[in-house]
């Protein structure tokens, strides 16, 4: 199994990429992995770490895509970026089953959207991270950010690639699927929501449980939310920042009385599980699924464990057969006009 | 100051109401009540609570608007409704002030957009709740559902009226707007934020500072945030859920250590004072912005207190300036052919 790292573009690259790419190569024996990046840089960073084996490979890129770079431009004019660099081989090379990156978002979903190319009958890739929910399982949302203008067929397209997703990389066997809305009654929404609920509904190949309002994401409760890319990322970003201000609120508050002090003192152990807990680092990237080939993108302020993660996620998922079963999905609810689907 | 109370259709009508109404009769000496609903149960809760001053009125309504009831049927086919009582009588009598309801959110909505009217220039009322920031301040969030499929210039429109509110009821002076988004740099977004961003920047009456994401809508930075009703809701929501799932978690994982209830019982106080602050019910209702007249729609599971907060806040409304500044901003912002923007 062989993965690229995009070892440049997050906050905390080159070392936190190199880092967790060592993590990884400790986890899967047959892992080998290709960086990217500067590598007078890369190598140094290598000798840092004392690594000396020979399961890593480097590229040299010495261009970095941020996120000031307009996307399209990013693709035509920066070839010689770690990102591109690693797009392109992950295109041209069939031994290699996926790209991991921590950089520009927009460029990643560009690069993957124009240059590994769909699954047959995809529009658009969309991305899906995961949450913990409370009874200790997790919940993925999807789309995060992806695309924020979609059709009701697009909602359908991210609720049947979800549902393999969950199923061949993580083993729910039937995830339970959910509209996000604004109330879980069946007519309830804006105009995307009210025609793409009895799609969701006639797709015999998920198992789609009705609305879901975002108040209920953490219940457990669901497998998959589908949404919109532009409320699902606020679905995403209002969970994380609720959380971080809360747990940070109340550290400062612990500071207002001696009495608290000694408490939290007592509790330490268990604030630290809860900051743990709600931290998403933890819970890997956010996949792009829809396209032929492995992408995954960490998040930006990614440490060498949520690297590592990112990985493990991109590895597991290349394991699986998962792209046929989503063709297979996607072919029983296509319409005729779908058939040119995939030329847009 | 008179104001009419929806006493049924909340879940813990008609007691939590007819409770709150004396709750903020108590506050405000100024103040006189009219509740609506069925006049013998309100009757008994009066003599129940101990009530035998002259300073509430009760208007029979024997019908209940319901969550199941179709908005539109609900106004046509339950007019002896306490809801369509109240919202008539608002409608008729000048020297009334506004409407508090818990009642059927869908039927308020349009039962104040076509029965009270709206201000000159608006298209449609929309929601502004507050949440707690973390620096002990607010922050309104207009849309949080009354307009699901929305256009750019009413997003301009939620900014002058969700101003117009925090200023004249909170005296915020110069209440720092921002446009609810995937990304903070101003290109950011679907078709309608990219095209509300420019109109929301060259409008002088409202002080816009820019996109935000939705991590950072408890951060103090900013006094509203303008939204479609959709993304709004799941706003609000995903707030609200993750932080009574958090604090249920904490609350669970005290009991599985005796060490960690040790600490727990010494941070009794603190923990209080954190489901407190987090307790939506705190804030007031969300006021319906826009009408010509207050409309106050309490949470269906508002307490009494939730109640006369509600009330509370339609006091302070009517008793400023608000509709006439509003207008002024309009009219400042209107192109030609918006001068039938009331007519739809």
């Amino acid at each position: 199994m062989k993965i690229i790292v995009d070892c440049f573009g997050g906050d905390k690259s080159p070392c936190a990429n190199v880092e967790g790419a060592l993590l990884a190569l400790e986890q899967h024996r047959d892992l080998s992995l290709i960086l990217t990046g500067d590598e007078t840089v890369l190598r140094e960073e290598l000798t840092r770490l004392g690594y000396s084996g020979d399961r890593i490979e480097l590229v040299h890129a010495p261009e970095i895509i941020t996120g000031e770079d307009k996307p399209t431009d990013a693709i035509r004019l920066k070839r010689e970026s770690s990102m591109m660099k690693a797009i392109s081989m992950l295109r041209k090379e069939p031994d290699i089953a996926g790209v991991v990156s921590t950089g520009a978002t927009g460029a990643l979903i560009a690069a993957a959207t124009l240059r590994i190319g769909r699954i047959r009958g995809i529009r658009r890739p969309a991305f899906c991270p995961l949450l913990p929910t409370m009874n200790g399982g997790i919940v993925g949302v999807c789309d995060s950010g992806a695309n924020v203008d979609i059709t009701p067929e697009m909602l359908l397209h991210q609720a049947i690639i979800g549902s393999a997703y969950l199923k061949n990389v993580y083993g729910i066997a039937s995830p339970r699927v959910a509209l996000l809305n604004i109330g879980v009654e069946s007519e309830k929404g804006d105009d995307l929501r009210k025609k793409a609920y009895p799609m969701l509904k006639a797709c015999a190949d998920i198992n789609f449980v009705g609305n879901m309002e975002s108040r209920d994401l953490l219940s457990g409760k669901y497998d998959l939310v589908v949404c919109d890319g532009f409320s699902g990322n606020v679905l995403i970003k209002t969970t994380e920042g609720t959380a971080l201000e809360l747990l940070k609120k109340l550290k400062k508050d612990i500071y207002t009385k001696t009495r608290y002090k000694l408490g939290a003192l007592l509790m330490k152990r268990m604030f630290m599980e809860e900051r743990d807990f709600m931290n998403y680092h933890n819970y890997g990237g956010s996949v792009l699924l829809g396209c032929e080939k492995t992408v995954v993108k960490g998040h930006g302020s990614s440490d060498a464990k949520a690297v590592s993660i990112c990985i493990d996620q991109a590895y597991k998922m290349s394991a699986g057969k998962m792209n046929a079963e989503i063709e297979a999905a996607l072919a029983n609810t296509a319409s005729p006009s779908d058939h040119n689907g995939n030329s847009k």
